[in-house]
């Protein structure tokens, strides 16, 4: 299937006619036609084979000829929530390369330090679907509207929780001693980790995310920019929980 | 140190002028005068303070006041070897997130299937320099010029070496087994990790390589971009070459 183009169909196996945009691709940049075969993908877990029935310059019907579910490539749940950078391409290129990395959800985070407060989630969501496609990922992250930090902190949450920043104990006072992220990391467990913005998550929040449950944790000596650290973040949830590695 | 903004001047400790461009950046933009500080990096493992002696629109003349050679902070020698991809933005993107994760050379390859021949190193160069600055690194990454594939596995080389590509045993032959990268990492020792181009190494590159020491590896179950691939081996290098990790 490497070589594949998927076609991103959110319920593919109920539905018989392609989204509009997606049709438009098939027939008039592909030019497919009636008889070619599809690949489906409804970012739930499930790819679809598919045969189209009718194609004109205005839509694109087809008939599933084959239901493959998906096994998950990874076990736990990674959820990743990142203060979003004052440039929007920084984003759009952490949620591109998070996804082809592997994650299972994504929350933007309003926080005292952000240098960003509003944050176009249907244009992260088109890169998150690109992306899916391109790397051909049976589920699509779930992405979260920004949400203010100390809401965030407060919402009930299953599994590990993690807050990376960059104050030494002494700042922090009970906690905040900072294991290595890589080493505090278990397999098959759903965890979150939160990364702050340029300028940090402010002592006051460092202190409510570890009265709610959260653990302060280090991402090593290098100093990263903000989408830098969320990608390696996201990178160590994936190399923990990575079902088979080669 | 975390908020100062560092110069770089190659041979520092020799100098007493800041090279034109940062010059100008630190008497126009900044506004520093006769008396005021300056940190600079010579890109070789030293950081140097400084106090400027005199400063015009024309240039910045400096007396160096305390020199602070650094440790490095990972063992071993991080090598990447990469195939540059189609779009210019992808490589650069690469270039700046690698020196952040910390890198030691970056090297650029010439494939049978690559996308892109040509690759200009002075702008790679500018911005491994302005990622070291900022992620106030003591080395700067060694950056060799695109080389054909045949010429690079023919050179001599240090350590381990390893190739990244999507062939199964099968089509490959003899050595074709690919461990995951992370697994046979070690730690302090000089590390080359070769990343084809979009399209993969030809069967015959991959063959040649095995010939001369490279072992074939994996990065998991991922489907990854070139450059996203290239960013995933640095890291892993990093994880396993970190002296302190919190």
């Amino acid at each position: 299937m490497k070589e594949t183009r998927f076609f991103y169909v959110p319920d593919a196996g109920n539905l018989t006619e392609l989204p509009a945009d997606e049709a438009k691709h098939a027939t008039r940049v592909l030019r497919l036609s009636v008889g070619d075969e599809l690949l489906l993908m409804d970012g739930k877990g499930t790819f679809f084979r598919a045969e189209i029935t009718v194609a004109d310059n205005h839509r694109c019907l087809y008939r599933i000829t084959e239901t493959m579910p998906q096994e998950p490539a990874w076990e736990g749940h990674i959820h990743i929530a990142v203060a979003p950078t004052k440039l929007n391409d920084r984003m759009e290129w952490f949620a591109e390369k998070a996804t082809e990395i592997g994650m299972d959800e994504l929350s933007f985070l309003d926080c005292k330090f952000s240098e960003r407060r509003v944050i176009k989630c249907e244009r992260i969501d088109k890169i998150l679907i690109a992306a899916v496609k391109q790397s051909h990922k049976a589920w699509k992250p779930v992405l979260n509207e920004m949400t203010a930090f100390e809401r965030f902190v407060k919402q009930e949450r299953q599994g590990d929780k993690f807050i990376c920043h960059c104050y030494d104990e002494g700042d922090i006072g009970e906690g905040g001693e900072k294991p290595f992220l890589m080493d505090v990391l278990k397999k098959g467990v759903e965890t979150t980790v939160m990364v702050g913005p340029e300028g940090d998550f402010s002592v006051d929040e460092v202190r409510l995310a570890l009265k709610h449950g959260y653990r302060s944790v280090s991402l090593g000596t290098s100093r990263l920019r903000t989408e830098t650290a969320a990608l390696v973040a996201v990178h160590m949830m994936q190399l923990v929980n990575q079902v088979v590695r080669s």
